[in-house]
């Protein structure tokens, strides 16, 4: 097998290593996934979490579960397992179904096909973060929401991607990170990854946007996407929505980053798409009565009205 | 020494003492407030908290002081001290200020103008609660921010008053709570406080409010106010803002419930509001790096512009 290495995961003929996101930023910790069940429970869980990751990590289970001799009734069962692991990120079930959709289901077939998922997506990351790129000018001051880094990712990302660009090109940048509750990726995961990569940022708190927005220190919004519906509509992490239409209150550019692969052609808007509801605890987080009910959804659609552009690495809507 | 009693105050011959709302929703704890140094210390640690409360407690602070045997000097300079105990509130300096336009700081006068403070404050709370009930229809859904409930005042609060009010009067109401990061004064206190009352409510993340308004299940906004200018403009916990953003976006009215007090002649509008910052760690909370830059104000300003109505003790804007 190929020797396949991103920020958070990591793959060869040894076998397949996950960043435990959740324990950033206090802790690097590498799991070695030991079968299909052990990701889709990694994936549940959030140690594996980002649209293209899922999906990258997913369908190189599934590889590594063939390269240890799993036939292909194994491997198809394995397949319908991990489809299901999450419901909204589309690029889990392209890349499943990409590796269903295969003649037959040999480790030959299955390990060539997990590893040009991982390829493409490092191409499609270098596509988008430079067309993206030339959307930010010196000066800009950027607010960002969630995490849509090199970490979600085979490569450098999608919105976080399109700023390391032009960071990398020089422009002087300042990024406001959302903190992103109920999980705190932007708090955790964003501020890390920019931290790494030396670029300026400023944590706040995701109800701290507004302000900031009306004080005209925010020039740019740049997020991700878990989902785009034929229409345009955007499903990405529970808040982006309301970021959207305070962008869109203050005149500030909204902007989507996410490859082609996360369209999906069969939801034809954002009311088809469906929300994943999690667990109350991660609300209460053990500061509230637990006797008060909890609304999570893991993630809100925002109309194609509030967003000023999607880049994509194969153009720009 | 009157008998004085509310949710988060006691004061009698015995002393004063203050609920430690930091320890809330796990645990009841009272604390004896031995001097106006240390009220200014519960007060900045925001054991003590909210507008009104704020200002009550001082002046009751004070009014003990006296009681203990303070000369005018020293009643002087612990007005100087508490009166500087947080920057935004205006009730905290209205309270204080009461007592040193008195002819002259003499024990009984100090004392009996405290203890006027708090039953003033009792009856405007009853007369918001009954002018801001009459806003609510059977079946409405509301949504609140922060904490303006019993806990913030010697009565029953401001907007969580009014809804209180509502839901006596046989009303059939559901409360959505911000949870209102950093300090979750949401989640903790005002879930809680709605727990103790029997109202209906459901705690959702500060970025979940948007998706809510989008779906049409939000019919009312209402919020305290720590500081309105002459011009109506109004100072709030941090978020406020943003929520009254996406309740214009949607059509949803947006109330402010304060007494007349909270006004502030001397302040033309909200570009003129203090507005304190406060520790990075209460947003970091040991779960983001250390390195990271933080932004985080206590409050913010909704131009006047954005709110549907004041409703006050003494009438309505």
């Amino acid at each position: 097998m190929k020797t396949l290495t991103s920020l958070a995961l990591k793959s060869n003929a040894d076998g397949l290593y996950v960043l435990d996101q959740r324990q950033l930023p206090h802790e690097e910790r590498w799991v070695a996934c030991t079968s299909p069940e052990h990701m889709v429970e990694l994936i549940r869980g959030l140690a594996v979490r980002g649209a293209p990751l899922i999906g990258i990590a997913a369908a190189l289970a599934v590889a590594h579960h063939a390269r240890n001799g799993a036939n292909a009734a194994d491997l198809r069962s394995a397949c319908t397992l991990l489809r299901g692991a999450r419901p909204t990120a589309v690029n889990l079930m392209a890349a499943i179904d990409r590796l269903l959709a295969l003649p037959e289901l040999s480790a030959e077939a299955v390990i060539a096909t997990a590893e040009a998922i991982f390829e493409e997506d490092v191409a499609m990351c270098e596509a988008m973060a430079e067309r993206g790129a030339q959307l930010i000018a010196d000066g800009d001051t950027i607010l960002t929401h969630c995490n849509a880094g090199g970490l979600v990712a085979g490569g450098i990302g999608t919105a976080l991607g399109v700023v390391r660009r032009a960071h990398e090109q020089g422009k002087k940048i300042h990024v406001f990170v959302d903190e992103t509750r109920p999980l705190l990726q932007g708090a955790r995961i964003t501020a890390w990854e920019l931290g790494k990569l030396g670029i300026d940022h400023t944590l706040i708190c995701d109800n701290m946007a507004a302000g900031l927005m009306a004080q005209r220190k925010i020039q740019k919004v740049f997020v991700g996407a878990d989902r785009i519906a034929a229409n345009g509509d955007v499903a990405n992490k529970i808040g982006t929505y309301g970021v959207a239409v305070l962008a869109h209150f203050h005149r500030v550019p909204f902007y989507v980053v996410a490859p082609r692969t996360t369209f999906d052609g069969a939801c034809p808007s954002g009311r088809d798409i469906p929300i994943e509801q999690r667990d109350a605890d991660e609300v209460r987080a053990g500061k509230s009565p637990a006797t008060s009910r909890v609304y999570n959804p893991a993630f809100d659609v925002t109309p194609r009205e509030l967003i000023t552009g999607i880049v994509l690495d194969d153009g720009m809507l």
